[in-house]
């Protein structure tokens, strides 16, 4: 699915009030234009509300945030992976800190995506749960301290030691090849290019993207970020 | 909202094979031409993925199967009320027995519906919970004894107590006015002319639609006997 | 179960340091003790892990502070109704904001602690919830707005409106005589004595007693306050 | 804390009406006799309400069924890690299938029990899951293919290769020499046999033995089993 040396940049739109509607395809354009500019491999995770519209607006993948590990049928308000797919999207995020999943949910719903297709990025807090997700065949592994997101403080700074234990478990445990994105905090160029210098493959990032007065500025230059030499 | 001795019928998609993509908006306009024949007034309640679709495919009104009662923001795989509007869905279904949520939650669910101008119908299971619903202020309430979804026995036919003492007790507590609707087997005719004939303003049904060889009949059918002079 | 115009007071242990153990039941003892002395019925709802011993060791009633709405049987890591009466409890705490239920649950909780004889106190954080509960047929109901537990604030001086107005609406559905109790922030004499002029029968305290330096000088206090003739 | 060769047998009485009360301790004495008798260490993982009562009764190894991994302080209704201690309980199993964790919790809870020098056994119903949590460093780890649960159709004869499979990817991952036990279904001596055949240290059994007319029988013939030279 992907390619040796790739850059990944998930922008996680949440809820933001950016997120839907035409800001948020507005927001995909942007993303599309910088993708193209620069080669990184930007991949929109949008409200379950938006991924038609935006899937058929941009070319860049968008995925869902979450679904549900259930078969379809009688399952009021829930979200299957056949929906996401049927509406376009490519796949999904999977067991973020703010939708927090059981263990044996997360892998029911990575099976489903992969069912149907669909691949996952399982999310996970610490350097032993990101580890322990990726014992369950996710397709990239999104690790976030919980308690730096939103905060504009980069887990590559202020905790760098999570990203490398994170990297080297995943490995010690068979998971060599994984990409992994770093979450958590992650708001400038200097963040994504110490990312990459720990070995992540990417970044995954919301406020400082959502919240932006010129998200265009703020996509390029974290994508330059991922891009940059070391 | 509703007109006096208006008929309400809100057809569920749940997340039937059915529910989604071609299929989904086929029954939408099915629904819309029955609901155009009989004057019922046909509310589509739909996944997430499709209500954009099928609120901009036809005219009758489509609703979420479910919100999320989280502010707009920092709310990974959550699905608020300003999404369902900004979709075009005009309110939700809200504590379906397939999606049960905590009493706090039903309130704040049916608050943040209101701020944004959506209505809500809030299901219940028992006629004590159906009462205690309709106290959180909700535009609707639906009672469905979780035993019989999907069974094809009506609680029409198999609980009628269960409707008359959901209705006694609504309109004990204040609540008289406030359409209530029969969920859970609702099949048949003569299962839509009985919740009719009990006191209910309506029908919420579900796989016998979703299901059904020829929708456009199972609609028609249902329909017709809401309106059934009795 | 209680007598007209008894006061209330109930101690809520939460999982406080001082919950179990010996200082569990020392509380406990100084609890029974001042209960003898003002006539107050003070109850405390304490862990499940020292329902027995505290139970044995006082005359006073002892609660669990919830319970699980479960059959006997394959429900591993549950708390039943007849766990908590072989220990020798007396009821629940049902709903508490720290252990929210669903609406559901709360309605077949309430009638499994009742099924084997032990009553409950359902606890609601809102006028409009705290009448709903209140059509579940709880032995009680209290009502603690969430954002002033552990504050020391209590309800009784910053949001009185809050328990009038659950007050009023328990009433006009049907509630009269059930008795309510004032929770959250109750700290002091004032406290408990506001609680009983506002038209409550008693109150919920925890952090008050289980953090005080002289717990027999506080459950004094706050239980002169609630017999205080106004 | 456990010897090489070690027989495991977790008796977990989940909340059968024998689980508390006389019943409980009876059971708990057979349990300790059997345990003399043959030299395999039996666990008694045991309703919150029963953990001091029954741990003060035998001298075998009492445990919860379950913590929360909440900080002590103010949580209604919550069992921590500390409860248990003080009531004499020795550990926990953790993620039972009828009491499952998110994710993170699981390594939270497993902290917060070794925190306070408690052991915990984390269930998985599935290779992969049973791998994942063996990296969130539990004491043990029990699988238990939850379809099977309370069958008497044991793992061990219908699904031998989950067994197998689990073993070799705890080792894989770096678990060697954590003891594994077998769940769901254990109900002769045949299938204790083979559990420990496959390589188990143990087994994890409920219903063979909570629903037993003659309980001391079967705990000595699933004992017996477990130490059959193979």
């Amino acid at each position: 699915m992907e390619m040796m040396n790739e850059r990944i940049f998930v922008i996680n739109y949440k809820s933001y009030s950016t997120s839907y509607g035409e800001k948020g395809i507005e927001i995909a354009k942007i993303a599309e234009k910088v993708s193209k500019d620069t080669g990184v491999r930007i991949i929109l995770a949008v409200p379950f509300t938006e991924i038609r519209a935006i899937a058929s607006s941009v070319e860049i993948e968008v995925i869902a945030q979450h679904i549900d590990p259930v078969a379809e049928g009688a399952a009021t308000g829930h979200v299957t992976a056949e929906m996401v797919k049927a509406a376009g999207g490519k796949g999904s995020l999977i067991n973020h800190s703010e939708k927090r999943m059981l263990l044996s949910d997360i892998e029911e719903a990575i099976s489903k995506l992969r069912n149907v297709s669909l691949y996952s990025i399982a999310c996970a807090s610490t350097p032993r749960t990101a580890a322990a997700v990726s014992l369950l065949l996710p397709d990239m592994v999104a690790v976030e301290p919980p308690e730096l997101i939103g905060t504009g403080i980069s887990v590559s700074r202020a905790k760098p030691e999570v990203i490398t234990a994170s990297l080297e478990l995943i490995e010690k445990v068979g998971g060599k090849g994984i990409p992994v994105l770093v979450g958590a905090g992650v708001s400038n160029k200097e963040d994504s290019m110490r990312s990459v210098e720990l070995g992540a493959s990417g970044i995954l990032v919301a406020s400082a993207i959502m919240n932006a007065h010129d998200p265009e500025k703020k996509i390029a230059e974290l994508s330059y970020g991922l891009l940059k030499k070391t």
